[in-house]
């Protein structure tokens, strides 16, 4: 281990490499040691068997400054959980999921940003817009009014930059002088689809690129589908245009409900295959139908609005905790540090867990890693700055 | 009042003009005197104000043999709640909706009948596809291949011979061999729509046409609305297939689901004005979407199954009753008659309602109306023909 301690981005940007995303044991790992010390850590092999099976085989790879030097040459950044670009509000759907049991979600280690590096402000309103590739014209047509319609209420457009529904989406939101996201599934140097890169250029200046992948990442097909928890957690609603059965924007769908996230199918002809998906998710309840702008701000924004309802009843910062997490914040002192193995054995939650619990517990202010360990807060200061966008809904 | 009553058929024929349809007073003065008797009563006059206000004006024109004639000359024949071919079943659910507050359900005085007379046979399973006159390529396409394919699985399909939808879903079931019943919203011997006169023919030879209106009965506007609830009732479910938003279609499915029957509706594109009706239906709850023939199958399968699920649970006659129909049951007495007026004093069930209900016991075999008045039955030789057909259904 060496004696001084690599800086918050550097150790970022080398733990960005080290594992394969999702990797819900080196982002616990993180969350108890803090990015600087755990990537000390990772790099000298001293970790639990967990991390070390996600991070062995990259360990000895220590490049973040030259991540960060060929990620500048595409005017890209590496934005950080310390930073206040950080979605946080939107990511903490990933640690209410893994609290849910949902062991593969967990959120990116850091993100690779060309654009506007403020993600939190940028997906305070959004929608995901995603589909097939093979689209028809009638999907793409139906992608770019709502993307544009959309763009123009206000609502940022987050999407995967692929051939089809989601280059119209991009598309639409561009033209209507709005705000869009691609998340990738590659390094953000990468310049895939080919054919979009004039249309990557525009989305950065329009709002920004983003990946969970160090620079030079490869494109592969698992990474899509890894991708697309992304694309589900930083919107408030995913729209499905269209989709064939058993599809990547199925997929997204499917994350998106695991996220507490609002799910949205709009219907074609029961003649075209790429309609297939969406009749799918709506006969099968795990989608709402949609045929119309007006009716997905509606469903979009009814999420806040539901929570924002009676304002009579007084809310105190720990209403919005699941009980696992109640008892976490429970175990807690607030005048002595505690190790997240004291808080398991007082709380009866398994460590496992109360380290997932624990930076959630942090990031609403009703706990706090100091040196002598964790304590307790009251979260007087909690930020709920948005009804929609805080733990209640993702918890719930 | 004439010393010698008329037949029953003349006595139907007679009723089924006295009155514009639907006429739920009549209907009930009908149940409690018999039909015989009731023709009389209204002939001369000697009716309740609520029976009077809707048969006065029509009362003294008694041409029941004329009108006889007049269908004869079109192979039409009267079929009356006397007969065995009356599709009881199907149209005690209007007994149902009365019980649960639906004024306006009531159900014809008798049916006008081209073709096949045996109506309880011919609905026994039965699909009603409806939509838009002015359907695209599309709808019509779908109405078709829906007919076609639910024609082969032995589905009845019912339809009300307009152009566009309902012609093609005819045209269909006859196209695949099988079998369609059309209900007019005008006299059996009118030919309507002008262009589906041969279609008409064809369906009667596939099947039957069906109206409660007396022949020579003109088309107007508000006796579709009217017609659409026996659409509605004759099937087990009804699939719209294309629909404004403000159309018939979506006035039968309304119906449909006041009449405890499934609503199932299909999609299209969302830039069609003729799929608008389709997909409100879907959002709002009150249809089910679907895409093919055998999803409408087992939407429609499914509500008998669920009924004839559980087989170890012993079924009383009985268990079918909503509370209200059980109390009028039990007031009853088994050795001695009693008039609507005692049965209601003693089970406090008001009297319009034990009117609406007695007849709905006797058709169960639970109650049985002889010289002296009502009797209970006990039901042990209840017709318990299909499960989803049954009083189960329609009054829960």
């Amino acid at each position: 281990m060496t004696d001084e301690l690599p800086s918050v981005e550097l150790a970022r940007a080398y733990l960005s490499r080290v594992a394969e995303p999702p990797a819900p044991a080196l982002v616990a790992f993180i969350a108890q040691h803090g990015p600087q010390r755990a990537a000390a850590l990772v790099r000298a092999g001293k970790v639990p068997a967990d991390v070390a099976k996600v991070t062995s085989a990259r360990a000895r790879i220590w490049r973040p400054e030259e991540d960060l030097r060929a990620a500048a040459e595409v005017d890209a950044r590496l934005v950080t959980p310390e930073d206040d670009g950080w979605p946080a509000w939107r990511l903490l759907s990933f640690t209410a999921a893994a609290i849910r049991g949902r062991a593969d979600a967990a959120e990116p280690v850091a993100l690779w940003v060309r654009g506007d590096p403020d993600l939190a402000e940028l997906t305070d309103q959004s929608v995901a817009i995603v589909g097939a590739r093979a689209a028809t014209g009638y999907g793409e047509h139906t992608s770019a009014e709502f993307a544009h319609g959309l763009a123009r209420r206000g609502f940022t457009i987050v999407s995967g930059a692929a051939y089809g529904i989601d280059g119209a989406a991009h598309g639409g939101a561009i033209a209507a002088g709005g705000r869009t996201v691609a998340v990738l599934g590659c390094g953000i140097d990468v310049p895939y689809p080919a054919g979009h890169t004039r249309l990557l250029d525009r989305i950065a200046g329009a709002g920004a690129v983003v990946s969970e992948y160090p620079p030079g990442t490869r494109v592969a097909r698992h990474r899509f589908l890894v991708r697309n928890r992304l694309i589900a957690a930083l919107a408030e609603g995913t729209v499905v245009v269209e989709a064939g059965l058993r599809s990547g924007a199925s997929n997204t769908a499917a994350t998106a409900r695991t996220l507490g996230r609002m799910v949205l199918a709009v219907p074609g002809p029961i003649t075209s295959a790429m309609s297939v998906g969406c009749h799918a998710l709506v006969r099968d309840g795990e989608a709402q139908l949609v045929t119309s702008v007006a009716e997905i701000a509606e469903s979009v924004g009814r999420i806040g609005g539901d929570l924002a309802a009676d304002p009579e009843v007084p809310v105190r910062p720990t209403d919005a905790l699941d009980p696992r997490s109640l008892r976490v914040h429970q175990a807690l002192r607030e005048r002595a540090g505690s190790t997240p193995e004291q808080v398991s054995l007082e709380s009866g939650i398994p460590l496992g867990q109360v380290r997932a619990v624990l930076p959630m517990l942090e990031l609403v202010g009703l706990a706090r890693c100091g040196d002598t360990g964790w304590r307790r807060c009251s979260g007087g200061s909690a930020p709920r700055k948005r009804a929609g966008g805080g733990p209640t809904t993702s918890i719930t």
